[in-house]
């Protein structure tokens, strides 16, 4: 494999006309997508014209006219088609915390009899930290599954379990569940499954409906591209759309808003999962940002993901082993996700002097290089060329220097 | 007073030269801002730069080179300056009911010995719907207290009260209350306060310090102009920074977010109220609108407004209680917000007439027409201009043609 090899993997690579649906700043390879999604142009567009003709001009006939009231919904269901969902299962508007937070409590109230909430330690911190507010909430426990060194996930479910949650892909090493075998399990065992897809939605070929979990959350501003911050979206399967009950009951979720009633009315179905009014200038985001897979296959995206992480395994044992960087990438296709992480002692520097190289991924204490593939937009050559770079830094020692190592800010 | 009066009074406004910062649409006159604000030309600049520089170029790195990590920091700094509290007791991002859930759960747990919620059943539907979710989950009863015909909040108050939630002003009537009184009646009783400031932020010069509450929730989407579904703030007095316990414990609320620790640790001072990722894109927007109060004292804003309203109750005493309509704005100015409703049988259709002459107002259930004054951009002429069009349409019966009466949609 030379660099000729990888131009030739662009050429003939199906997505290749998607790159130019973004902005991609000249001379960066950027490998932070899996972090924050580089702008699609048509959110630019989407932005101008939801501020300067809907609020700017419209205003509060906006409303209506410009169909703002079912924004996160049809948004919403735009959004479904890339993970495997209905579309009127999926809701969006509050952060992943607060869909997660949701939904937990909504789980365990589904299974009133139970007292055991499961998650795992290596979690992503928000993960863990609902969980256990949860717990504390409702007068339940928590349940660590170190899946990592009892990857069985029987061993800890029993008749207790309430709700089992869990990270689709590790957003350290990337390291991906099988979802549908794992929601067996748990249903065999009679718990509710939530997943949280925050590292997959839009890199993985997911499938809510085909893995029959019960419930979903995920967040749109990583592979979905929608913006710092963007609002997250909360998936709740159709058997329980009329007894699912959620405690945040802001307005929205009512079934009849504008009646303004003093007791809180269920809207049907997965609106229920809304809470107050949702920040439209985003969700306009994130719906540009979904258009931005128009006519893209999720298998076509699984597949050149897969093919990048290859090309990137490949390159890294060849150039970067040899110089005593361990490469954390899952080898089998079917647990990976869409990134890589590289292990050395100074990570830290590493991750700062390619950045000065135009080279960015980022850098997860405590020894994590970490790098994101977006088959949207990260070229074979993209690839490539940063494992050179990462050669070069090595060799001139660039990692060690003072202004790499010199720890300002966090990243 | 004739028009030439209202003229006048225009003139010699101390905060004409602020209406320039406001996108107006020509024709228009805008009496639904109290709803909507509208569009400030500093957040269409602000927007680009965001989405333009921050993100479409800078990317993942705008987190420390533009102070994202900050930023709903920052803007809670800024706009704490136009409520009265101090620049670190003001966070940012949720919605106005997620901030209302988990400081109403986090008062509650101040309160451990109390099991009593009070507010008031003609609260804003989220604030009951939010009230009464919360004491499901925490085994507290909601006591509810009917200002309107028991106006002494005394006689609901006991030592089983653990925090009185309230509407500063009603969305409907505009009737404020005594804030600082009520406060003070509440905390001799030994309960925690949270007052909601959505109808009055912006228009009012609330005093969040000077009333000595222990917490305060509020919008920014009407008199602070921040755009469709902008987020919420939630305020806590630094009396409770270091003991405040709220339950959605988002990774942005920890102490220290990049350590990544299995455990939450709060945040120190109000911090620890943010929950998970905010919007930026739309706290951008909020930090904008704030600009357009650039040198704008809040005493002027709320005598203004008064004038305003004054204007509003003179005119239609004059021309519209002749016609049957009665006129909904609290009398006292200490007791009026920035808003005036008009009630009459075919107000739906009078709000829609309106409409079509350019003049906006909502219509609420079941005989409401709303109309909010602006300060910042609303005239004294438009009041007036405004009165003369509801008395055309009364006149020429437009209020009750079937074009106007058919309720095709919500508002």
């Amino acid at each position: 494999m030379d660099r000729a090899d990888a131009v030739q993997l662009d050429d003939r690579d199906p997505l290749r006309h998607v790159r130019q649906r973004f902005v991609l700043p000249d001379g960066m390879i950027y490998l932070d997508g899996n972090s924050l999604g580089s702008l699609p142009h048509g959110v630019r567009e989407r932005l101008e014209s939801m501020v300067d003709v809907e609020w700017g001009h419209d205003l509060i006939a906006s409303w209506n006219t410009h169909g703002w009231w079912d924004l996160p919904a049809t948004t919403s269901a735009k959004l479904a088609g890339l993970v495997g969902a209905g579309p009127d299962t999926v809701s969006m508007g509050d952060s992943t915390s607060v869909q997660l937070f949701k939904l937990l409590v909504a789980a365990a109230r589904l299974r009133p009899e139970r007292s055991v909430i499961v998650t795992e330690p290596g979690s992503f911190p928000t993960n863990s930290y609902i969980a256990s507010s949860v717990a504390q909430l409702l007068g339940l426990t928590v349940r660590w599954w170190d899946a990592e060194h009892s990857p069985d996930i029987r061993t800890v479910l029993d008749d207790d379990v309430a709700v089992v949650a869990l990270c689709h892909v590790d957003y350290r090493t990337g390291w991906m569940h099988d979802a549908a075998q794992v929601t067996a399990a748990i249903h065999d065992a009679g718990a509710i499954t939530l997943w949280d897809v925050c590292h997959s939605a839009g890199a993985v070929d997911i499938d809510l409906s085909g893995w029959d979990t019960d419930l979903a959350v995920g967040c749109t501003y990583k592979y979905l591209n929608a913006g710092p911050g963007s609002p997250a979206f909360a998936y709740v399967h159709p058997r329980w759309h009329d007894v699912l009950d959620q405690p945040i009951t802001g307005w929205h979720g009512h079934a009849d808003p504008f009646a303004l009633e003093r007791d809180y009315r269920p809207a049907p179905g997965v609106r229920r999962v809304e809470a107050g009014a949702v920040p439209l200038l985003a969700v306009a985001a994130v719906e540009a940002a979904v258009d931005a897979f128009d006519g893209v296959a999720m298998a076509d995206v699984r597949a050149k993901s897969l093919a990048l992480t290859d090309l990137f395994i490949d390159r890294a044992s060849a150039r970067l082993e040899p110089r005593g960087v361990s490469i954390e990438v899952p080898r089998e296709h079917r647990h990976r996700g869409s990134q890589g992480c590289l292990r050395l002692p100074d990570a830290y520097g590493f991750v700062q002097a390619l950045i000065r190289r135009g080279v960015v991924g980022d850098f997860r204490e405590p020894d994590r290089a970490r790098f994101g593939f977006v088959p949207l937009y990260t070229r074979y050559v993209d690839v490539f060329d940063a494992v050179e770079h990462m050669v070069a830094v090595l060799d001139e020692g660039e990692h060690v220097r003072p202004e790499n190592t010199a720890r300002a800010v966090v990243t």
